[in-house]
C-alpha cells in the first residue's frame, strides 16, 4: 500500500534576491498539487528552525490565494526570513543534527527543500549524508539561488537575471546622466557591482550597450588580478578620447598578491559565519586614486543591496524560472531524489530554451563557478559578446509590479513581520 | 499685419532628471504645432550657445517621429546637454549679453524656453531685463525642472514625482531586503537622499510606508539642525524596539553650528559654479558612529545620480506635467509673455488636478521653497501625513519603458553623442 503524504518543510537561505519568493511560491503550489498536507516555512533557514523552539510558519496562512502567490513573486529579499548558518559537519555535532530529525519528525515531514546558493547546498548535502547514515526517509532537495550566478553545474541561477536586468538598466541610465554635465576637465563614474569572486554581475553592466549607449568604458572582474597601474593607464586612455568615462568593476577586485582593492581603502572588515570579509569601498577607493592623478571630476556608485531587491525591475524570464525551479525541486522530492539540487539545463540562446534537471548536490556545493576567461577581453577590460549571448536571454520580459497608490505591493500578512 | 513667426530656442540647465526630456519633447510639440519654423536646441545651455560657434541643433533632425517623442519622454538627462552657469550681471559684462542677442537675432529666435531650477531661472531674469533694455522683442520664459522641488511660488516641480517615486520604491525594497536576514545584534541601515537645503526628497522615503511595510524608521531632513546625540538616542531607542532599523537623511544635513555632517567626516569639497559644495558622506559618517557606538552591523546606501536618472521607474503624473509645462512655456512665449516662468498650481489632492499658470520670474529665481516646519514631526524625525497627502498624486501612474532587448530604450540619433 502506498504510503500518504505528509507534510513538506521550506526554508531560504544566504543573500535575498528578487526572484527568491517566486521560488517559494513554486515550492508551495508543486506540494500543495501533489497532496502534501502542510507547507511549513522556515523562519531564518535552518538557523531558526534549531532555536529552542523551531521558528516556522504554516505558509497556507500566509499564501491563501492566487493573488498572495503573485504578491510573492513581486516581494523581493526572503519571506521567510534568511540565515548564513553553516552545519558543523556530522562527526562533530551528532546531537545537533539528532535535534533537527528529531523536530522534522516531530512535525511529519516527508520533503525537505532548501532555496539558496552553495552554502545552501552545503547544507542539504549534510542533511541528506545523517538520513542516509540514520535510515531516515526524509528527502532533502536544493533549489538553486543567488544573484552572483556562480553554482556549478547549472547552466544559471535564479536571482541573477533580476539583478542582471536591474544593473544594466542603471549603468545605463548613469551613463546617460552623465553625459548631461558640461565637464571641461573630464569625469569619471565607477560603479561598484556585487561579486565577491564571480564577475558574472558585474559583467552584466555591459548589457547597457546597445544603439542607444556606448556601455561602460571598462569592466573590471574579480576573476582577473587588478593591476591599479594599468587601471589607471586605461583611465587616462578613455579620458583623452571622452569626456565622461564610466566604469563598472566588482567589489571583489584583488591585486595580483590577493589584497582586496576595498581593504586598500580601510581596514574595517566585517565578516559573515563562513568567513566571508564585507567588502565595500572598492569603487570609493578607484575614484581617490583617479581625481588624485588626474584631478578630475569623480563620482563613486554603490548599487549595495539596491541591485538584489529591485523586484520593480525583475525579468520575466527569471521570476518564471525560479518559480518552475521550486516546483521542480518540490517534485523531484516527491518522486523519491534526496541530496539532490535542481539545476537549469540551457537548450538554445535565440530561440532561449532551458528546462530542469536534478544533479547530485555533493557534485556541487562550495564549487564556484567564474566567469571564464574566454569570455573577457584579453586586455581584461571588458566582457565579450559570448558572454553579452550568455546573459541576454536572461532579463528578458517584465513582471509588471502591482502597484497601490503609486509604490509597488509586497506580500504581507498581519503579524507577519514579528515572524521574523 | 501680423509678424510671421520664426524661431525658437530651448535649453536645459541644471541637474538633470527624469522629466526634463517630457518638457524638451512639449516645447517642441507647441512650437510645431503654433507654427514656428525652426525649434533650435542649445547644447549644453547657456553656456555651451555661448561658446564661439554657438553649440546648437536642429531639434527637428532629433525629434523626426511620434514614436522619437515618445522616446524622448522616457530618457533620463538632458538630451541637449546641461550646464551650471551663472550668467554675471549685465552691468557687469555688457558684451556678453551683447554677443548673446547677436546670436539670437542671426538664428531668427522669437522666443527663449530654458528648462531649469533655480539658477536657470536667474539667466531669464537677466536675459529678459537685457531685452527691455534694449528694445529686443525676443520673448524669454522659463519652465520649472528639479528633482529637488524647491522653487518658489509652483505647488511642485517635474522630476520631483518621478524622483520621489523611485526613492519611495526603492527604500521599501531596500527595507525588505534588511528584514531578511538574522541580526542578533541589530543592524542599522542608513539610506543617504539627495537635497542640499530642501527635504521634499528624503522626506519622500515614507511614501514607502504602508499596509506592507513599516517605512523608514526615521527621516532626518535639512530644514532642521541635526543634533548627533539625539540622534544616537534615537537610534537606541529603535535598536531596542527592533533587529533591523532603517533611516533615511538627506546629503544635506547640518549642525545647529551650521556645518554639513558630511563635512565632518572629511575635508574634501568639490564647488561647483554656483559656490554649491558636493556632499556626500553623510550615510557613511552616520553609519561609522552608530557601529562605533552600539557595535552593530551597518550599511550605508546612497541613492547618487541612480534617484534622478532611473526613467524605468518614472511616476506618468510627472512626465505628463512635465510635457505640458513644456507646452505651457512655449505657448506663454508665443502669446508674448517674456520674464516669465510657467508654474503649477494645484487644484485639488483627491481626486487630484492641477493645472499651469504664468508668474513673474523675478519673484521666483534663487527663492529656495523647503519643507513646511508643520510637515515635519514635533520630534523632527519624520513627515506628517500632510507632506504624503501633498507627494502621493505625484507618483500616481507608470510610463511604460520602450524595452528592447531585455533594457529600456532611449533616444539617440546617429552622432548625437559627438554633439555633447
Amino acid at each position: 500500500m502506498k504510503k500518504e503524504k505528509r507534510n513538506v518543510i521550506v526554508g531560504q537561505s544566504g543573500g535575498p534576491t528578487a526572484a527568491i519568493n517566486s521560488s517559494l511560491a513554486g515550492v508551495f503550489r508543486t506540494a500543495i498539487d501533489r497532496g502534501y498536507k502542510k507547507v511549513y516555512g522556515m523562519i531564518h533557514g535552518i538557523q531558526g528552525f534549531m532555536e529552542d523552539d523551531g521558528r516556522y510558519i504554516d505558509l497556507s496562512e500566509h499564501i491563501q490565494s492566487g493573488l498572495d502567490a503573485e504578491l510573492l513573486k513581486r516581494t523581493p529579499s526572503a519571506y521567510l526570513g534568511s540565515c548564513r548558518y553553516k552545519l558543523p559537519d556530522i562527526h562533530e555535532d551528532r546531537d545537533l543534527y539528532e535535534k533537527i530529525f528529531k523536530m522534522l519528525d516531530s512535525l511529519e515531514i516527508d520533503c525537505f527543500i532548501y532555496i539558496g546558493g552553495n552554502d545552501s547546498m552545503d547544507t542539504i548535502k549534510k542533511l541528506s549524508d545523517y538520513a542516509i547514515i540514520t535510515g531516515s526517509d526524509i528527502r532533502f532537495v536544493g533549489c538553486p539561488k543567488t544573484i552572483d550566478n556562480d553554482l556549478a553545474l547549472t547552466d544559471h541561477t535564479p536571482g541573477f537575471g533580476s539583478a542582471a536586468k536591474y544593473i544594466g538598466t542603471s549603468v545605463k541610465e548613469i551613463i546617460r546622466d552623465g553625459w548631461s554635465l558640461e565637464t571641461a576637465h573630464g569625469q569619471v563614474i565607477i560603479v561598484e557591482v556585487m561579486g565577491r569572486n564571480a564577475g558574472w554581475l558585474t559583467g552584466a553592466s555591459a548589457l547597457a550597450k546597445g544603439e542607444d549607449c556606448d556601455g561602460p568604458d571598462a569592466i573590471y572582474l574579480p576573476e582577473l588580478p587588478f593591476d591599479p597601474d594599468k587601471f589607471l593607464d586605461k583611465v587616462e586612455n578613455l579620458l583623452a578620447k571622452k569626456p565622461v568615462v564610466v566604469i563598472a568593476v566588482s567589489e571583489g577586485i584583488k591585486t595580483a598578491e590577493g589584497t582586496y582593492v576595498s581593504e586598500l581603502a580601510n581596514d574595517l572588515s566585517y565578516q559573515d559565519a563562513f568567513g566571508h570579509k564585507q567588502l565595500t569601498g572598492t569603487a570609493r577607493y578607484l575614484c581617490d586614486l583617479v581625481s588624485g592623478k588626474f584631478q578630475c571630476k569623480t563620482r563613486c556608485i554603490e548599487l549595495s543591496s539596491l541591485q538584489r531587491a529591485a523586484s520593480h525591475c525583475a525579468s520575466r524570464v527569471d521570476i518564471l524560472e525560479a518559480y518552475e525551479v521550486g516546483g521542480a525541486a518540490m517534485k523531484a522530492a516527491d518522486e523519491g531524489d534526496s541530496g539532490k539540487m535542481v539545476v537549469i539545463q540551457r537548450l538554445s540562446d535565440d530561440p532561449y530554451q532551458a528546462g530542469t534537471e536534478v544533479k547530485d548536490v555533493h557534485k556541487i556545493a562550495n564549487d564556484e563557478r567564474l566567469v571564464p576567461r574566454e569570455w573577457i577581453n584579453e586586455e581584461g577590460t571588458y566582457v565579450t559578446n559570448e558572454f553579452i549571448t550568455y546573459v541576454r536571454p536572461l532579463i528578458q520580459g517584465d513582471v509588471a509590479p502591482v502597484m497601490v497608490d503609486g509604490i509597488p505591493r509586497h506580500l504581507y500578512k498581519p503579524g507577519y513581520q514579528n515572524l521574523l
